[in-house]
């Protein structure tokens, strides 16, 4: 997760417009209303979570992706197996949000009779937040789970080149009051988007966050894409998560896998073949709904009146501070650097539409 | 995942020979024969895997539970529900192992009919080590799942005392060739038998593995049982899995929950109403099962080529390093350290059981 990624930034949108300006454009490309509605959606949560990396700047990348061809503006979405609990899904390569979000909700269907289910999914493209997903399964009144293989970007702990994806995972929780709890994370030290920021500031970077293309620690954010990787988080622990995940999202559906994935930012007419997985566990159907978040409250509250570390700023829950980002800028806007200002003035040229 | 704790060991034993002592004085407890046998041979699993933490460092303690009451001899472990996927346990506070075998027993079980499976457990004590669990549920064809909440012994991210267990959580795959990939993690940086080891030979630790009881990073491994913790791995993310997990396993299932559960070495008349989740999935109702470990193997010799990084032995798939070790213990005998093998002499003339 990266929060906070631009600096410099001045200029700010209501969240309702820059929606509407992503859900015109997606339509006039060609997307049904529902579609680009769920896809404007998916972008303004990840600005509005404070997890710009994965918000709108990214938003160019897909209309090209459609526009090119290697995103399916119209998916036809198939049910490859199904039964009661759980189903392998093809997302005839369409856009990673529209198959997420009907994954999504057929693991919430599934879930609400059975108690639990699982849905597997290849032929996706790139799905954004994870915890897009999960919260989505949270507002069910179910734990949600959710996890996608991603593109090489991150070297094997001990190893000395990218061979793995930070292939993200995110876990919801519905919480007696307000929002659920969320774990949204990525198997890599800090997301390539940090990094990024840093080159771009001329800032060296802490040691344990990429190394360069020979292997070596490196505080040098330019060695990032000169054949650098990222490196997994808690060493051999976030490096073995990121495997589980690899297993669950691709070696088990069929998807693409590590490196058969197409750089979803360069080869924007490849068919990405990702693949994803979605869980959801019904609490009702375990055990009596208002008791499971009393329980869950008791934990938050146990654990929130920790007395503090040096220099810590609070004991947070997961989800927590995004929860605040998002608060603040419902109120205030999302804010934009200057470089996607200039790329929304000029799809607003090519596509007629205002900003 | 704690290997090679002990310094000095000299002493060994075959494993079989090991495994027959502990299993004939569970006999003597009052265990019956299959009780005794999955308790011994979870011992002996953790010894010859190198987790000596989780061996048989811990069969006097156990003993000693079980004599006491805190422990039941014999529990009558029963289902508060169940449906065709997925059931609610209750472990009667019988030993963690039984208790979790049973357990595991049941995931495979649903899974092999449905596909997939979730088993929850309430009222069990301390299970050991996670992958004992998960290996089977591999070994059966199917991608296992276990975690476990456990006492208070780690910080929040940025708290200054103990709030949560280090939680662990182990998957397992089974894979082309040979046994299968195994994670096997808990939420902390290391486990705390490292520290404890460090205290006793007199050395500093690294800094980023406890605080002190004022919520400083220390290096100093006597601060640990001086109201110290001891620190999530990969700082919130590991922090945000053990509260994923506590929900899993202390929430959603009725168990005790952080501070609830009893110190099991400690409060030994107590019983320790601790957590569990199982979950499974059967490769074979989603995919070809050959063609699902042609696919893995793929992954694993992808990741096994990368160059290796300065300094590095190699790229390790999860639970390699493990296997080695087990190779060579099941040849060259369990090493047990002098305190160890004191203990167990002492319990020979008790039970009259020939070591």
């Amino acid at each position: 997760m990266d929060t906070g990624s631009y600096r410099n930034m001045e200029i700010k949108l209501k969240e309702t417009k820059l929606r509407r300006f992503c859900e015109n454009i997606l339509i006039k490309v060609g997307l049904s209303q529902e579609d680009a509605s769920i896809v404007s959606d998916h972008l303004i949560f990840a600005n509005l979570r404070g997890i710009d990396s994965h918000g709108v700047v990214g938003f160019p990348l897909y209309l090209q992706r459609l526009v090119e061809g290697g995103t399916k503006i119209k998916p036809k979405i198939k049910k490859i197996k199904e039964k009661a609990t759980w189903a392998l899904l093809d997302g005839d390569n369409g856009m990673g949000q529209v198959v997420g979000v009907y994954a999504t909700k057929l693991a919430i269907e599934k879930a609400k009779g059975e108690g639990i289910s699982f849905i597997g999914v290849r032929g996706s493209s790139h799905y954004g937040v994870a915890s897009y997903y999960t919260i989505k399964a949270a507002e069910a009144n179910m734990i949600g789970f959710s996890m996608s293989n991603s593109r090489l970007a991150m070297a094997a702990w001990g190893g000395a080149k990218r061979v793995i994806g930070n292939n993200p995972l995110s876990i919801a929780v519905p919480c007696q009051e307000g929002k659920p709890i969320v774990l949204d994370i990525a198997m890599s030290k800090v997301a390539a988007g940090k990094v990024r920021l840093a080159a771009r500031n001329k800032e060296r970077i802490p040691k344990g966050w990429i190394i360069d293309r020979c292997g070596r620690d490196t505080e040098n954010p330019g060695d990032l894409p000169e054949g650098g990787a990222l490196l997994p988080f808690g060493e051999h622990k976030g490096y073995g998560l990121a495997i589980m995940v690899e297993v669950l999202t691709g070696v088990l559906t069929g998807a693409g896998m590590l490196g058969q994935i197409p750089l979803w930012f360069k080869e924007i007419r490849n068919p990405l073949n990702m693949g994803h997985c979605f869980a959801a566990i019904d609490i009702e159907s375990f055990t009596d709904l208002q008791n499971f978040k009393k329980r869950l409250n008791w934990v938050i509250q146990e654990i929130k009146s920790s007395p503090l570390a040096e220099g810590a700023r609070g004991v947070f829950i997961p989800g927590e501070i995004e929860l605040e980002i998002e608060k603040r800028r419902r109120k205030e806007g999302i804010p934009l650097s200057e470089a996607i200002w200039q790329d929304f003035k000029k799809l607003s040229e090519i596509y007629k539409e205002p900003l």
